[in-house]
C-alpha cells in the first residue's frame, strides 16, 4: 500500500505504486495477470476520470487482463475483493490484482463531505443535508443514552487507534494523543469532536490472488481467504427497526463465520471500519466480540489494544491510518495479510493466525466482511 | 427493459422498473436473492448519487441482499453480468439480479458529451478536448481510406438499425430513416453525421441469474451463459499498433467462443456496440463474422439484416434502440433473451439459438464478450 495522507501523485499513481508493491511482493512481474478488480468511490466526481480500471491496466503493462472497478461506497475495496475472489473460486481466473485506490484531497473539504453524503438516502436523507458526521453523531448520543457510553470511551478508542498508527509507518496521522486532547479537541457533530471522526486521506492497497493451491508459486506465506459474508440494510435510518443496530454487519459477519467454519472467538485480529469511533465500538458487538453494549467496557479493560483479547485496528483503524473511502477495504486487507504473516513490527499481535476485516458502506446499509487465515 | 428514451422516471425509479420486470418474468418475486449487480456509469456525475447499488437493493426490497455497482464505461453491463455470473458459478450465489441504468437527459447535452469522455486517457486524449464521436470520425475516415468504406455503407447500417427499432416498442428512436436521409443529416464529427451517431438515451435493463440446473424452477425457456471473453487494450489510440484493429474485441471475443466451444459461424444474432454505425462494420469483424475490411460489402448484400446470415442490432443498436451507458451492456443481454425464447415478434430471428453481444468500453480499451444459448 501507499503511505496514507495528503499525497503528490493523482489517482493513477497511487494505483499503479501499490499495485507494483502487491505484485512484486507476489514475485508475480512477469506473470500474465487475467484480471484487474479496481475500487474506487469518487473518481469521477473528483478527478473528471471513468473506467480507472481499464486505464490502470494500461499503466502497470496488464494489457489484456480484464478489469472492472467497483463502486460500493467505502465498501467498495470489500466488494472488488469478493468478487476476485468469487472469479478465481469460479474457475475463470488464476491470477487477479485487487486495487483500491482514492484520491480526496484535490477537493475541498467542504465538497468530500458533501460527495460521501451522496452515499445516503437521496430523498430521505441527502436531499436534507443530513452528513455522514451528522450520522455518527446521532448514533452515538443513541448509545450514551441507552448503553451508558461516556464520551471518555470514544477518547480512549481514539488514542489507541493513534497509538498503533504511530507504529505503523503507512498511516497518515502520526501523532500520539490523549484521552484529555481528544475531550478538547472540536466539536465536528455534536457529541462527536475531531478526535472521534476519521480524516480525508489520499491512498491506495492492493493484493495479488491465486487458487490456494498455486500460490506457492508466488509465496511461502500465503494467506487463505477463509469465508465472506455480504449484506444489504434498508438506507434510510429512520426506516431501521433499531438504528443502534447494525443489522448488515451481524448478517454479513454470520455468513463469513459459517462459510469460515469459525466462530467470533477464533479471532486473532481485527480491522473494522471506524469512520467515527462509535462505529469500531458497534461493529465490534455486532460482530459478535462483545456482548451488545458492552464494547465500551471491554475497551476501557485494554481487551481491544495491543496484547488484548482481540486487537482491534492494530493499523491505526480509519479514524488514524486514514480513510481513503475506495481504497479503504483493501488497506484493511492489507493489515491483516502483514499481521497474518508476522510483518507488523512495533504493533504485531502475536502468533495471529485468523483474522477478520470488517468494510463498511453507506450509512451501515451495505456491508462485506472477509475472514483471512494463515495458508501454511 | 424500460422504454429507452427521454424518460420522466429518476434513475432509481428506471432501474426499479427493469428490475421489477425481470423478477416478474421469472417468477421470483416471492424468493430469497442472493445479490443485486448495478451497471451504472455516471450517476454521482449527473445525479448526486453513489452506492446506487444498495439503493436499489432497498427500492425493490432485495434486503439484505449483497449489492455492489459495477462501473466500466459503457461496458459496466457486461462487467456485471460477469461477476454475477462468476459468483453463481463459484457456487456461492444461487439467485442474483443483475440490472444496468443509466439517467442521462437530466444533463445538457454538452455536459454529458464531456463526462462520457472522461473514460478516455485523461493526460494524452480527455485534456486535449477529445470526446468520443471525434475518435468514431477518425476510425471511421481511416476505414474509408483503407478499406473502400463509404459514407453510403454507414447509411446503410444506419437505416437496417433505424427499421430493426421501428419493429421494437422498447427502442428510443422510432422513426424510418433513409440512405439519403441519413447522407443529409447533419454533420458531428466529419465524416459522421446525426445518423451515423447514438443518441443520449435514459433506460435501464436486468435479468435475473441462477444455476443452469435451477433454472427450471423459474422458467421452460432458460437461456444458458455459454461463455464470456473480458480483455483490455492499452488506453491513448496513438499507442495501439493499428488503430483500426480493435484488439480488445479480438481477444474477447476468442476467449469466449472458446470458453462456448463455438465459432463466429454457430451464432445466429448479435448486439454489437455501435455507438457510431463504423463501431458496428469494425466489430463484426474483429469478432470474425466477417473477413477484415470486407463487413461493408457484406451489408451491402443484407447479411447483417433480419433475414440475412447474421443479423445484427435486431434491437435497433445502440443507434436506434438507444444508448443509456450503464444500461447498455444489460439491452444487449434482454434483446438476445427474448431472441433465443422467440419472444421478439415481426424482429424474430428464425429459430435462434445462440446469440452474441459485444458490449464496448473506453474507445476500444475494455470489452466484454458474452455467448448465450437456448438452455432448452
Amino acid at each position: 500500500m501507499t503511505k496514507f495522507g495528503r499525497s503528490q501523485g493523482d489517482l493513477m499513481d497511487l494505483l499503479a505504486e501499490a499495485s507494483m508493491k502487491a505484485i512484486k511482493d507476489a514475485k508475480a512481474e512477469k506473470k500474465d495477470f487475467d484480471a484487474v478488480y479496481v475500487a474506487n468511490m469518487l473518481a469521477g466526481e473528483t478527478m473528471r476520470q471513468t473506467a480507472v480500471a481499464s486505464s490502470l491496466a494500461d499503466r502497470i503493462s496488464l494489457v489484456p487482463a480484464a478489469a472492472e472497478r467497483l463502486e460500493n461506497g467505502p465498501a467498495a475495496g470489500g466488494s472488488a475483493l469478493k468478487n476476485a475472489y468469487l472469479a478465481v473460486a469460479s474457475g475463470a481466473y488464476d491470477l487477479v490484482l485487487v486495487a483500491g485506490g482514492e484520491k480526496m484531497t484535490t477537493a475541498d473539504t467542504d465538497v468530500v463531505t458533501d460527495l460521501v453524503a451522496t452515499m445516503t438516502h437521496p430523498t430521505a436523507e441527502y436531499i436534507h443535508g443530513v452528513t455522514l458526521p451528522a450520522m455518527g453523531g446521532m448514533l452515538t448520543r443513541l448509545y450514551m443514552e441507552r448503553y451508558g457510553l461516556t464520551e471518555r470511551h470514544l477518547a480512549m478508542v481514539a488514542v489507541k487507534n493513534h497509538a498503533n498508527a504511530l507504529k505503523n509507518p503507512y498511516a497518515h496521522i502520526q501523532r500520539a494523543c490523549t484521552v484529555e486532547g481528544a475531550m478538547n479537541s472540536a466539536m465536528i457533530a455534536d457529541p462527536l469532536r475531531l478526535y472521534y471522526v476519521c480524516p480525508i486521506s489520499d491512498g491506495s492497497a492492493a493484493a495479488v490472488l491465486c487458487p490456494l493451491e498455486k500460490a506457492k508459486e508466488f509465496t511461502n506465506k500465503p494467506v487463505r481467504i477463509a469465508g465472506f459474508g455480504h449484506a444489504t440494510d434498508v438506507q434510510a435510518i429512520q426506516e431501521r427497526e433499531d438504528p443502534a443496530v447494525l443489522k448488515s454487519v451481524q448478517l454479513a459477519s454470520k455468513q463469513a463465520f459459517k462459510r469460515a467454519g469459525m466462530a467470533p472467538k477464533d479471532i486473532d485480529v481485527a480491522e473494522l471500519h471506524d469512520a467515527f469511533e462509535i462505529l469500531e465500538i458497534v461493529e465490534s458487538e455486532d460482530i459478535g466480540f462483545f456482548e451488545k453494549g458492552k464494547s465500551h467496557l471491554a475497551v476501557e479493560k485494554g481487551a481491544t489494544s495491543l496484547g488484548g483479547e482481540i486487537p482491534i485496528n492494530t493499523s491505526g483503524g480509519l479514524k488514524a491510518r486514514g480513510h481513503a473511502v475506495g481504497a479503504t477495504g483493501m488497506a484493511q486487507v492489507v493489515e491483516l495479510v502483514w499481521q497474518l504473516r508476522g510483518e507488523c513490527g512495533e504493533r504485531q499481535v502475536k502468533d495471529a493466525k485468523r483474522a477478520l476485516a470488517c468494510n463498511f458502506g453507506g450509512f451501515g446499509n451495505n456491508t462485506v466482511i472477509h475472514i483471512f487465515e494463515r495458508g501454511w
